[in-house]
């Protein structure tokens, strides 16, 4: 019998062709009301797998709408009680249940302040929904798996609608269109990471990297591995890593790198031959023909992918060896030891 | 003979009262001007160590300062030349050696945009002190060893002094003319933290953990030992890793809780017992009585030590294990391997 999370990850391609089909016409008339309040900043709130969600959201308000992004400290709100005043601001808050009270207590806040408000969820009816007059309904179905697969890749989703409605590119909006397609692409990848999976077993540790975009891929595959498989996963920007942390690496520890065609491609091989100089375990997730010829272990991503979509592509092969490792270690995935599906932290 | 790394980590009293001192009345004067731009947001660019000093700005202009703030991706000046606008926001550059070119990009684009800005740098002359009107030089003396240890806590001691001057609280700025003796206060751990490396010197990964103000210092705790001992540590918010990484943490596995006094106390009590329950081996650096008396391995933190300057001072037990972990396992801790002192990242 199939885990809820294969389950789940495999729903992907379905979720995403109906909300981006299905939400254009919500999604147009928030970005209406984003226009006319003219944001100075976006603040966006959230926790866990979800604040990878914001992570993305800061690089594409950022590189599309021109708009700076703050990512909301919720410990000032809850234990604190002195939260910065958003009201120049728009604010978006992230929540799978839509009930994370840290979260809630960034909204009460922020609409106290005066700013118009955004809440993307998957459950219609939570306090996150009923506070906000603009809700994006991940209608993902009900998610039973503790590690979350399909909402999160549906709250990027509709974090990159939110982005390309608002600044109207069309040949985005194009792009957008195809998530559905690149998502289904990349899962038939699953036998080849079946095969990787394998070989980690017994690895009690493991570096996760990437360079801009992919930033939030990085830290959402760690978070996954960590979650489902026990093994001390742990994500970097190329940028960082290699000034200090790479100091960690010796022959043999398991790396992967997320790398993309497009901008940051550069940089990247860059960073896959620093790793290779250390003889380090690699495994390369990318679509880029001359990375791929160099590296023995690749997860191929579609050959047209977008780079500005490739955060959300490219996480899909990392739940998959999250669920592959954890299936061959012999953990029940659906229920990780220790873990809820709520957050509640105050 | 004593490594840079120690001597530099034992002049931080002296370079944190100098500083505090000698630079009142610069930081009077830029808050000034801070004050009649009015920010709607702060932007911090910072890299590597430094950004860790970005994030304690992060909470202490939130929270004493009512404004809200971005933390910049560098990535989208240099790679892909799609920047947010930030003229309606105040920009700090942070960084050491003020040459960290991606940090320069965001301030070059942040002059162009009308925003003010401020630079946080121990370099005189340096292109990042040249850009800008408003440097804070931290006058820390040169920093020889690899891993930073003195630039790091001066320009977290520059941030609390723009955020105090900034909102004008009388007792705060009391408080702050006192971090140098706090700073040396904890420096008497020194024996005890040289105890408990040793049980350290066959770890290959670690968990740091804190909550709210603290984050920071967990954060720069774990790249500490990162870089200084190729120990595999990594750094949680507690809300984050009570509801997911904490499923790695199996018996003995090696945790550092930060834990000063203060809002945040309680839901630290809470995350350690959450850890002793997994059998974990736990280190405490705090200075709440109840919570010292339930761990067998403790730092102690000054008594009398405010919440907010907490991130300071508890980092340097962190710089003392990263210096004693690294001696015992036989590294040169002033070079570790494959870094280098100035972060040249484009």
């Amino acid at each position: 019998m199939k885990t809820h999370f294969e389950t789940e990850i495999y729903a992907q391609p379905d979720v995403l062709r109906a909300l981006v089909e299905n939400k254009a016409a919500k999604v147009t008339d928030i970005v209406a009301q984003i226009k006319a309040h003219d944001p100075s900043f976006v603040m966006i709130a959230a926790r866990g797998t979800s604040d990878n969600a914001a992570t993305y959201g800061k690089y594409l308000f950022s590189a599309f709408n021109q708009t700076p992004v703050a990512l909301a400290a919720p410990s000032l709100y809850t234990l604190y009680q002195q939260p910065p005043n958003a009201g120049k601001g728009l604010v978006v808050g992230i929540s799978q249940s839509g009930e994370t009270p840290d979260v809630m207590a960034v909204l009460k806040t922020a609409k106290q302040q005066g700013a118009p408000l955004i809440t993307i969820t998957n459950i219609p009816g939570s306090p996150m929904d009923t506070i906000c007059d603009n809700t994006i309904l991940l209608d993902a179905g009900v998610e039973k798996s503790v590690p979350a697969s399909k909402t999160y890749t549906a709250q990027m989703a509709a974090i990159a609608m939110l982005s390309v409605y608002w600044n109207g590119d069309k040949a985005m909006l194009g792009e957008l269109n195809r998530l559905g397609d690149l998502v289904a692409e990349v899962l038939e990848q699953h036998e080849t990471i079946k095969q990787i999976a394998q070989r980690f077993t017994e690895t009690e540790y493991m570096v996760v990297v990437g360079r801009g975009f992919t930033h939030c891929a990085t830290y959402e595959i760690a978070l996954k591995i960590k979650e489902s498989t026990y093994v001390v996963a742990q994500a970097f920007s190329a940028a960082d890593f290699r000034h200090g942390p790479i100091a960690i690496l010796d022959p043999g520890f398991p790396v992967i790198a997320v790398a993309p065609k497009g901008k940051s491609i550069g940089d990247m091989r860059e960073m896959v031959s620093q790793i290779q100089e250390r003889d380090a375990d690699l495994v390369l997730i990318s679509n880029d023909d001359e990375l791929c010829k160099q590296v023995d272990s690749v997860i191929r991503l579609p050959a047209h992918l977008p780079e500005w979509l490739a955060p959300i592509v490219a996480t899909v092969p990392g739940q998959l060896l999250a669920l592959e490792l954890a299936l061959a270690k012999g953990i029940d995935v659906d229920s990780p030891r220790g873990l809820h599906k709520v957050t509640y932290t105050l």
